[in-house]
């Protein structure tokens, strides 16, 4: 296999992007996860800022956000199609690590896509909230369910799978077992999947 | 970690079964899958083959088949509970492969239970069950589906989860990959496991 793609949904606090930066620098391609959303920002011609305010509130509801400036389709679309053509572009151009996005369901025609998800017990991600990301929100468990549900939600909106469904990716691993040894695993799979 | 239990759900035709054995065999582990009927069967004082044909047509339809024999319970649930009560005896005896039978609910409150869950895509299992299995159906994809749509209500009858849901297992694997390479990952997890 010549060029391939590893995408990585993930629950909040699970560990997911640091799982993907590590598996990109391991792998020794190029690993996106902000960085698209500059990208996407210049794509569509809307202030860098503006869209990363977009990204953080992304909810169902901000949908109703219909016509904010006078487009003709919704911002949050425009900005959805705009990173789609992203994710698209950097696909093409090299072998590469995309977290988030809806990348699996972007590149849904692809064969030479590896779909990962990774998920957490509820006690490992309010510890890695609280210790590493520094949150100290009085109740991290609400918080972070909150956020899960945001991502569901743009996620289920946006394609025509349901985030977290097992049957979606390609493999979908409890981080609890550890960073290092969630890449092992994830690279056992990319090892295969490129031999073919 | 001393003893430990596998745990395997898997989608119809997707090989889980194999894997399990496979599995089984290389760790030289205790495997369980039909054979957990025989011992059900003897454990609730039932019919061998009686057993055997509730666990053909479990739907939740066959709930409605209360006190079918006079019993306190219904059937299917006295048939459940034995079924239950042999996973655990077994779990407790020595390491072991336990496919299906939500055995990974069972044994929620074990620590040392690996929660592995099996899919593939349609057309592999298509081809699994009509090459392996021997089926030659008309419609093969919908009895697929079927046997899907059973095992998923059983599952969600008798667990509070979701079949197939990500967040469930510790490791869900799409065996299109082949069965010796779903092997290996699996292997690597429990490795990880059994070193903490």
């Amino acid at each position: 296999m010549d060029k391939y793609t590893i995408t990585i949904g993930r629950e909040y606090g699970s560990g997911g992007r640091l799982i993907g930066r590590q598996l990109a620098q391991e792998l020794g391609i190029a690993f996106y996860d902000r960085e698209l959303i500059v990208m996407a920002a210049r794509e569509s011609g809307f202030d860098e800022g503006f869209v990363q305010q977009m990204e953080q509130k992304r909810t169902i509801s901000f949908i109703s956000n219909l016509y904010l400036i006078g487009y003709e389709l919704p911002v949050s679309e425009q900005i959805f199609l705009a990173q789609s053509k992203v994710i698209q572009k950097v696909a093409e151009e090299s072998s590469c690590v995309i977290v988030g996005r809806c990348a699996d369901y972007v590149l849904r025609d692809k064969p030479n896509c590896i779909r990962i998800f990774i998920h957490a017990p509820m006690e490992e991600r309010i510890k890695r909230v609280r210790e590493v990301y520094g949150e100290d929100k009085p109740n991290l468990e609400d918080y972070i369910r909150k956020q899960d549900k945001n991502r569901a939600a743009y996620y289920n909106y946006y394609t025509q799978n349901k985030w977290g469904r097992a049957q979606n990716y390609h493999l979908c691993i409890d981080s609890s077992i550890g960073i290092p040894a969630s890449v092992r695993i994830i690279k056992e799979l990319v090892t295969e999947f490129t031999k073919r």
